[in-house]
């Protein structure tokens, strides 16, 4: 899917007020669609997108923290965005079932695919910036995509929690894959893949998810969401053979694709053992 | 994670009654907890897990495949799974926003991650026979990585909608991703990315997936539960020196190997242009 962010959030900034706790409600592009989901939310509809406002990233990176010990990844983020909007807006993010996003623990339920963090934040953006409508999942896609992009391209975890149990060194990813993650995390590290410290580091790694995610929906609040991490040249170059309205078109993908293609990692030959 | 799947489901089979619409918090092996959480739900409490009640594989099927033209493959699983008991139980399946697992769409906000289809399954699993206690949550991962070795090791679509748009071939995956997923179907129908077929093709395999997830949780409520697609010996032999309490402890991954890893359409120089 090609999307035009710059043109969708320069419609999504058109309606929005810049100062204070701005209700992204006001900042849709779709003035009749949230119109329309006031007059739902009368009637206790729990209809995307809900009300936010702003919160304090750090604050609530700590609060990832602390959540990645009681329910992992996905929860951390999650918990840690939802929980001071039960307190600040209610409903309907008190209705949430929060234990729902453990499942996304590890890659979900400790499968080691789509890192948890990046899953939760996916949820927790589309709440406030999605929809079932076309337009509104797009709004939503392309902060979700830069996050994820983000995550790819920045060496992480780049948040240190206030009283860590260890120290964590930072590692690039190139990957929104948990399984990837970890793997090169342990192979800069030192580490072992299920040692406290590998643990820890992904604690920190919620918190980092989770700081972020706010920075964005912040931003979007405020009319001032802008796509900051675009897609690699090389995977640009790939994509102009492979992917949407190409020669091949013969899949699809926002994300980088040396990390498993044409690799050292991924040749032919296993080391010899 | 390494799990005793065995164990655990016949633990969690010991309580289970066979016959008739089964409560799934009937079949926990911890009797306690379940006592507790009936005590909540008279709080009106959402907390896991919620009462089951058996589903028919074919209606959920046909009902996933219209759910997935309105808002993608998670929403269609997670709907067509959620919307009967809604009917059937009511609170709490009514509090919960549907309309959020549309950003499960291509693999997470079209990032061609992890596929749509089996994170909306994770999630609907998770909601039955899932929780914050570890053991709770394992008795979920359980099923729910059986759900996923199954998606990596069959040919898939294996379920036709009685009423189809296009008439869909099928292919093996080898993979949990979205990406991998369509770019093997692609190449072994031969139709674009894009094209209204894989469309289609993505129809029939939530269909297909939420098929197949409600046969597990029906085994489940009748304390039934197996795993039947184990890891692949060549996987279970890399996971020996890789995964978790392993020589090297590298990585994890519930997952197969062989479909990144030294295969020939990894290989480290590109087709000639």
């Amino acid at each position: 899917m090609e999307l035009s962010r710059r043109d969708l959030m320069k419609k999504a900034g058109m309606a929005a007020v810049g100062t204070g706790f701005a209700e992204l409600s006001l900042s849709l592009a779709n003035k009749a669609a949230a119109a329309g989901a006031a007059e739902k939310k009368q009637d206790k509809s729990t209809d995307l997108p809900w009300p936010y406002k702003k919160l304090d990233p750090v604050t609530v990176a700590e609060e990832a923290y602390q959540g990645y010990y009681r329910g992992a990844c996905g929860y951390g983020v999650l918990e840690a965005i939802v929980s001071p909007l039960q307190k600040e807006i209610g409903f309907p993010y008190t209705t949430l079932p929060l234990t729902l996003f453990v499942v996304q623990q590890g890659g979900v339920a400790d499968v080691a695919s789509l890192c948890g963090a990046l899953n939760g934040a996916a949820h927790a953006i589309f709440l406030v910036a999605g929809g079932m409508d076309k337009k509104q999942r797009e709004i939503a896609y392309a902060i979700i995509q830069d996050l994820f992009l983000w995550y790819e391209q920045t060496a992480l975890p780049d948040y240190r929690p206030k009283t860590p149990r260890y120290e964590i060194s930072k590692s690039l990813s190139g990957s929104n894959l948990c399984h990837i993650s970890v793997s090169k995390w342990c192979k800069t590290s030192k580490f072992k893949s299920f040692s406290n410290e590998r643990s820890e580091r992904c604690g920190w790694l919620t918190a980092a998810v989770a700081k972020h995610t706010v920075e964005l929906l912040n931003k979007y609040a405020d009319g001032a969401f802008q796509a900051a991490y675009p897609l690699s040249a090389a995977a640009q170059n790939c994509r102009g053979c492979h992917d949407k309205k190409s020669k091949l078109e013969n899949t699809r993908a926002v994300m980088d694709c040396g990390g498993c293609h044409f690799t050292p990692a991924m040749k032919q030959e296993h080391p010899k053992l």
